[in-house]
């Protein structure tokens, strides 16, 4: 069974994301989208939160692709994939800033245990979104559907209204 | 009447800053300099102080162009452009460092409600220097004049005085 | 007048620099769209094709902008400039690979004769179009219609047909 | 089945697209080595040489993987994904100079045909290599054993010898 | 006398740092490890620790280069050259993020007081190497033997194992 | 003795590279500035030109250090390293275009013989300077002083003149 892992933040998940969790959900048999768990960071939703919006907004997407699960990883990632059997982290590439990074912790996840990382190239039109700018528009009650998925669109807005 | 505005934290502002602003005024009737302010960053001077120095390093410049005004803005950048009637943001690029990040706030005030960004590029000589390294230098001691306005000396050296 | 001038060589025009164009035409009282003749480049369309294809590519678009106007230019683009009473040149970046040589460029031509010149960021779903991509696509059979304008894929077909 | 393809000149194979091959042959059912013939480049090696040193060189490596293929590919790429089942592209990204071509190729073929690219990052010993600086030095006289395959050493010894 | 400095924070010192300061070794007759003293990061290991480590790594490499002294720096970098005799900066690069900044600082540190700026590209497998990366890694117990100093792999163990 | 050598096309010497041979002296006991002969490009001087237009340029500068040679190197550099006792090629880092390639061939060169690679960044004023740049305005009659020095604006009038 080929499975790959889409990690990440997702605070919240955006429509960048969603869709290259769903372009990985043609390639493999099986793909987990694996929150990150970082105690250091500040985050607007909670983990459990992050996870139930990633379900919700793979379930309405119009492809809804039935092989995703999402799960939450704390330490390693190559620890994670390990424990999962999962021989592919999936990351998409907006732009150079993110390439050296990226690149860089890929270097590193293949040293340590061998795991793989394949990077698709972010759809263009969602190539300027991230979640932290989303957050920053929205805050400032600026416009963000389009950019996000149904559930999450609610979500800021509950959050910003409290 | 053709607007734009030269958004930026300057703190202080610099001669690269001086530069792009006075270059921009020979392009459009009129030019805002918008501080932004932004209350999660602790910065060396005021909102008040920064406006100030702008003002006068404007001032004392040999262009001295008298379509500068000088404003401060909170909320999202957009929102200043419509109720100040400005079509345009203009921004000076020093490095390929600084292309991604302004790339992706361009085509996110494009898509939120579709103003533009026109990029300068920095005059060279100016090409590395920032306000955090110019603050960096100056607590330590180091000379910056020929790097910031007379204003900006004076303040720096006030500041680091007290 | 403020005037702009949009340079390139144009063999053929895509959607990304039509795009650019019409966002230009808003900002400058007059967009002069000129073809830079380089006689030492194999072109697909002569410079007469290619100013066709985009006077009538301008016309097409929604937008239709009246104040475009197409023209050519052998020799310096600072000489073009100063002959036309233009004092910007505006430029497309798609990508970090753009931007350095775009960069000397433009330092180059404020250095030769004061000329600014104003990037904007490209509209991302065409960040990844370019003229020379297009033709090796066009010249294998592939699909170009939404990358091009109607009248440039007429033209592509005609000359792969010949 | 799970098909990707590796394109490329591979004028001659290096160390470190075998290992890119190698790499990508762990990871899905099938992998189609496709060597692009492109007739407006002078080569070193003829098409049909590039692909016995490439059969040779998988043949030779420790990992040996048996299910690796290679042929021939002239026209778009997409077309001969479409032919052979083939879902994905795989490419090795070296540098960031790689970057913004390979996403412009990527954005392109998935705009065509919806195939999909996945880009994994090459070994960091080899990120220095490129068929053309290995003829070049090999031209010269210098040592490249390591740098390419035995097979490939060979080659270039009865070539330079020629 | 040519002396050189290479400065870092150093916490800790990595397989990459101990390469570049053996290789400048060679080419200096004197190098200085400048640990430089930033108050306001939290650091794993003290000054004093960092300095301790440096030179043990140092003497335990297999060319104990006799010519490097290992020392702390606070203030600004260039006046630590001017007291010293320094007339070069050596660093170490891995890849195009770490370039604009340390180009910035070299044109910074050039203007100041004229100070040259060397910088040598980092050995390739140790392109993905940092001293944040290699804490994150030990600190979930992932093994980074080979990416640090043995010293260093056993100041780590004590330091997750207090 | 500490020798360094500043290779290059110099097709011709512009004050970029001057700028960093006259630097490199400084930092070396010997520069050796070494004109690469590529057969296989077109060149506006000949070898013999481009190595007096050094000579002349370098005993005009006003530092004119007494301790760069010039010559012209065919084959491999690493070769002409060996054979003159050079330990390090000096280059100048423009741009992060340049970064790459550079990077890449440092790391061949260290491969194939031991030979470091040291990179200065340019003079912030030269940096969107290259020998094809200044030819292409003088071709059209801009205006170069300032750019070259002047041995060169006269062979280049010389030149245009014919």
């Amino acid at each position: 069974m080929r499975r790959a892992v889409c990690p990440g933040s997702f605070d919240p998940i955006t429509n960048g994301h969603l869709d290259i969790i769903v372009r990985a959900s043609r390639l493999f048999d099986e793909v987990v989208v694996a929150v990150l768990i970082n105690k250091s960071k500040a985050n607007l939703f909670t983990v459990d939160e992050r996870i139930d919006l990633i379900r919700e907004a793979v379930r309405s997407h119009p492809a809804a692709p039935a092989n995703v699960v999402v799960d939450s990883s704390h330490g390693l990632l190559v620890d994670f994939c390990r424990v999962r059997g999962i021989q592919s982290i999936v990351k998409g590439l907006r732009a150079v800033s993110d390439f050296d990074y990226e690149l860089q912790m890929a270097q590193m996840n293949h040293s340590l245990a061998g795991v793989e990382t394949l990077f698709m190239s972010t759809n263009p039109q969602y190539a300027f979104l991230s979640s932290s700018l989303v957050k920053e528009v929205a805050r400032y009650g600026g416009e963000v559907s389009g950019l996000v998925p149904d559930v999450v669109l609610k979500g800021l807005r509950d959050r910003s209204g409290s």
